[in-house]
């Protein structure tokens, strides 16, 4: 039997408990949808009017040199690169995921010649899978993207197959693929991997280098905290850099972008991968979120988070027994920093747990989704949130009409 | 002969006098770049504090619906309009300028099947020449990107061209071209036309349904004073909207993105053109520009422009007679805000400039740009500016060594 003095306890024990202080965490409010959107880290205000005030405002154009915001990209790139495993010039941060995917794609197609496959699941998140369509489409009718179950990823590395792309956490289900298996399966078949970290990147450990990935994307609004739709960042493994002419060659990604040449001429490095004006005061948003995981370590952080998504599965079973079929793996090993419910009523239980300070989200058709931020997620919200959802559930007042009414986003 | 009583009469008749306190202007700083980054409205520090510590910080996840983040990129594109004489959902707010390139040439080459020539010339910015040269490289090789010299584009509407891409102003010499006549001159031939306004948008009048334009893209960062690296924008008339396949289709330009279906299927309005997550924190800068641009009018900000401009040229033949070649053309119908001069020693002169509290900016090989954005530059900046710079090559202080030193952005 778990009792919110258990909880206690593991609060007064966790060695991370010190970074909630550091995170802004409306009063009252259990926020368990950072796998959505992160929270906001206390720095990041002061650090963007920093930027904003005294960069742009009174540096102005002189920012590009005196404050560096010429190569921020790589910058930030290179301190994201030790929370996934990668080396320093291996990664940028820039645009978003799905501009990311569609130049790493093209560039998976083109390290493959004669190879025209985009394999990917059905558990992939959409944007991934409707930029690979927009691709292929665009190279032409010999192109394709083939669409597989989860588990038949392995089986389906014929020899057409150019790249396999795949989300390391299933945003739905929580499931954590076995990216050194895949990876090595891929590399056999004569295929790339290309991982989509968004849902695992400041959230599980991630071992690029280690696993042999070719090619990765990402986001940094959710548990890279770096605010609403903060830049996404991207990963070429050294031995494919210089190869390839990428497909958004904007002026950012030319060897000699102040040369204002008339002739594109891919950069030599990771800055090919670079398109348009860096963003500079949302990069500075995914900067003190970068800073804010640089000061813990993604063993710790992996550890509460296999404690809080395991303490939530005990909890629901404890407390609202077959109320609900739970979704997400139950082998810590395979799953991420979330655990997915379905109900068939899950949109208005959604709602109602809402309007009762608990937040998880939604996702069409049936499953209730709770996300859990070990920096700044305690034991006790656990406790709290499944304790509400059990009132909502017991009193059925999610039946409620005003838990019905459909918002566009949930 | 002009004197400085003279700009001072003009400033104190001046009908914009009062923007100059909308903006952080650094005491004693004459800053002449607003068209490479416009300077910072003093409501935006506030603005992006609302967003973030508000909206972000304590309503997190539930602002997409409740601040309508969601359709943010519509909202401002919507704002935006008037500024650039296009109508309501006809703009969206997204992505970089490069970005929003790539994806309309791709529409323009969808709208005119069996034409696979973009033609634009050598006056273009590099950033949209590079993003032609990617795409037709991913089309393959029956497509190409037909280069000429500015004043050959007309001749060149040959009847395999799909579309014709110009910049408006010319960001080296200033020249505005004739957005009217180009484009009639296209559509007769057949080809749509593509107009970027990177250097207009704000600062010059457009109407581009009076124009009759098709599509259009431009930056936010210079005269809309949306902070470094703020979102860009893009136009498609209503007549070509629901048409051809997005050829960056990510999730937000899906007709239902929060059902997250396997297939994409384009929105059938403006939103089919977005891609990505929408980057709230940089939209925020840039909505806080347009706002204070909706304070004005565009007949206003042009008769100052022109006058800003033609104060310059009279002044440096007044007071630097013989030192420089004036690059934009003297005619004020045929040039945007910014006025450039030549010189082998541009680079030098630009930086002991700067050090003495005037910023212009250089453009390899020797062109010294100046430009005036009229809501926050005086008629005695300009004499100013001019005064210091007749300093400069007066004492030829620009040949000191310090100021031969190479920054990477200049």
């Amino acid at each position: 039997m778990i009792t919110l003095d258990t909880c206690r306890q593991a609060d007064a024990a966790d060695p991370l408990a010190c970074f909630r202080e550091h995170f802004h965490i409306p009063e009252g409010l259990i926020y368990l949808d950072g796998n959505s959107l992160g929270a906001m880290p206390v720095r990041t205000p002061g650090h963007l009017d920093e930027v904003i005030r005294r960069q742009w405002g009174t540096d102005l154009i002189r920012s590009w040199n005196t404050h560096r915001w010429v190569d921020l990209p790589q910058r930030l790139g290179d301190r994201l690169a030790p929370l996934i495993g990668a080396g320093a010039g291996e990664v940028l941060v820039t645009d978003s995921t799905s501009v990311n995917l569609f130049k790493l794609l093209d560039l998976a197609l083109q390290l493959r010649p004669g190879r025209r496959v985009i394999l990917s699941d059905t558990g992939n998140f959409p944007t991934d899978l409707y930029m690979a369509q927009g691709l292929s489409r665009l190279l032409g009718p010999e192109y394709s993207l083939r669409l597989v179950e989860e588990d038949d990823i392995a089986a389906a590395l014929s020899p057409d197959v150019a790249v396999m792309m795949v989300t390391q956490v299933n945003y739905r289900t929580g499931r954590l693929h076995d990216m050194a298996r895949l990876t090595r399966l891929a590399r056999e078949a004569g295929a790339l991997a290309l991982w989509d970290l968004s849902h695992s990147a400041g959230a599980v450990p991630v071992d690029l280098t280690c696993c042999d990935a070719d090619l990765a994307v990402g986001c940094g609004y959710k548990y890279l905290n770096g605010g609403p739709g903060a830049p996404a960042f991207l990963f070429v493994a050294r031995r494919h850099q210089g190869q390839g002419f990428p497909a958004l060659c904007g002026w950012f990604g030319h060897q000699s972008p102040f040369e204002f040449e008339l002739q594109y001429s891919p950069a030599g490095d990771i800055r090919r991968f670079l398109c348009g004006t860096p963003p500079i005061l949302s990069m500075a948003g995914l900067e003190a979120g970068i800073e804010l995981l640089e000061e813990t370590d993604m063993s710790s952080v992996r550890n509460k988070s296999v404690e809080l998504t395991d303490l939530f599965m005990r909890l629901i079973r404890q407390e609202c027994p077959d109320r609900f079929r739970l979704v997400t793996p139950e082998i810590a090993a395979e799953r991420g920093s979330q655990v997915s419910l379905a109900h068939p009523a899950g949109y208005a239980i959604v709602q109602a747990l809402i309007s009762d300070g608990v937040i998880p989200d939604f996702r069409a058709p049936d499953i209730l989704r709770f996300g859990f931020t070990p920096l700044y997620t305690r034991y006790i919200d656990v406790w709290e949130a499944v304790r509400r959802l059990r009132d909502i559930m017991d009193s059925g007042r999610w039946r409620r009409p005003e838990f019905n009414i459909r918002h566009t986003v949930t």
